[in-house]
């Protein structure tokens, strides 16, 4: 499969997805709404809500159902990112080369923005027709774990591990702990919950789990090597990271050909769990693949 | 019924009710659990869970199964007023006497713990067991009112209309509008779930909605006028909002007295909703009349 046409066709499908789901009647205020709609429609990959269409399809799920698991998903991403950018987390001018929602719209907005992407996230699901179609049992349990994953014990978890952890030095043991959290809470949960709606068995959760939990890994370690490399497409934070010279990365610690390694073998790690799979995982092997190895 | 009793009594049963689901077996970091359970455990009167309490007991439902909703509103109440205080909004040092979250964590932990505890509120609906023993659909009417209210068509986005008019001289419409989202939505959530969790009839929702409508106008202009005499248990939010003399309020634009008249006027509009409930609506007529009756 060509992965490229794959995924651009994904990113078009989720585009188009989130824009019929964000237009819904509504009366916000447009000025927040402008400042939700910017971050969302800022060149994502789209890689977490792709996850889920391929994990999901894997076991024969529907794309419909799949959706707004998918997009609630992706406006948890981005709400991430509107508020770790903001001047009491990272500060950052750029991302993705264009201003941040904060130098955009003001702080106020920006955070308020991150806010409201996040409670939209689960008013998705609540309300969304295709998803009143699973058993509901089914449904909290999704809810669950993308709470679970996005919340204390995941996501923004790992944030504030980043943010304690700031000025010291760090091992790498720490520096895992944080991209396990901070940016693989979402990843692993973005496979689960496409096996989950479909209701894998066990085993096969098991599986998609540890391709999840490989891949969450790998992603931040590969950004870690792109900005290392200084190929990053976010200039501007590489050098902000450069010339604090202080955070701590993969490459930092253990050098940049054993952080090239580490992320090899964590690929073959999610190509070992998808292997029982055949063919059908083919979606999943790419994307890991693509994920890896555009830092290599 | 003597009010303050019952007030207390109901504080006590949600404050050891959000101890007991916050303290669940989790793996969150020390420093971000701390700031959450500073916020949540920091005197706060729990009027909107005991709205939802209270509604749900008019209409026979059962307390374990509205403890999860009333608790999942005080989190996001909770997270509004962290993230309300943050110096891209409110700039406050001080909340009910006490520091700020931010003054005492620092503005990155301040903003993480506020989303922390809005993705919990979704978290706990999602996973609690007495959640499970209502019909699917319900469940997933009341996160879809919960977030709606909580979101950019409700609170948020009243923040964000209050932030946008900051340094303009506005009219009663627009505070009004403020007040009615930025407060007024979640005060009527907080009726509407209670009611909805045991299927009240079109009909008494509706009497449950107006009143939890007026109560939520009310509300805020019962704050306005204590803010204005300078009664506020909030005196440095007394005092900034006085020191920049730009903030609209009820009273600033029609008068103290207009304002108590009004806030009088919303609240026989309450006591009339419940009247044909007789009897069993006592806990909601003292709620409304203790909210308003602080102010006059």
């Amino acid at each position: 499969m060509n992965v490229h046409a794959y995924l651009k066709e994904r990113q078009g499908l989720i585009d188009r997805t989130l824009n019929r789901y964000l237009g819904e009647c509504r009366q916000h205020p447009d000025k927040l709404f402008k400042a939700m709609q910017y971050s969302v429609f800022s060149g994502g990959k789209r890689i977490r809500p792709i996850l889920t269409l391929a994990a999901g399809e894997l076991f024969g799920a529907k794309q419909k159902t799949l959706l707004p698991f998918a997009c609630a998903l992706e406006l948890i991403h981005t709400y991430s990112l509107i508020h770790d950018d903001l001047p009491a987390l990272d500060n950052d001018d750029l991302r993705r080369g264009k201003p941040t929602s904060h130098k955009l719209f003001g702080e106020g907005i920006a955070l308020l923005a991150g806010d409201a992407l996040l409670t939209e996230a689960f008013d998705l699901i609540a309300r969304l027709k295709a998803v009143r179609a699973l058993k509901p049992e089914v449904v909290l349990d999704l809810i669950h774990e993308l709470a679970r994953a996005a919340g204390m014990d995941g996501m923004v978890g790992g944030q504030s591990i980043d943010l304690e952890v700031e000025d010291q030095v760090v091992n790498l043991a720490t520096v895992e702990n944080i991209h396990l959290r901070k940016t693989g809470a979402l990843i692993l949960v973005a496979a689960r919950l496409g096996a989950i709606i479909e209701r894998a068995t066990p085993k096969e959760l098991g599986k998609v789990s540890r391709y999840g939990e490989s891949l969450g890994l790998a992603f931040p370690i590969a950004d870690d090597i792109l900005d290392a490399e200084g190929n990053s497409s976010e200039a501007s934070k590489a050098e902000t990271r450069a010339a604090e010279g202080s955070r701590a990365t993969y490459p930092s610690i253990v050098g940049l050909a054993a952080a090239k390694a580490r992320a090899e073998e964590l690929l073959e790690r999610c190509l070992k769990e998808m292997k029982p799979f055949g063919k059908e995982a083919a979606p999943l092997r790419e994307i890991a693949r693509y994920v890896v190895e555009r830092a290599s």
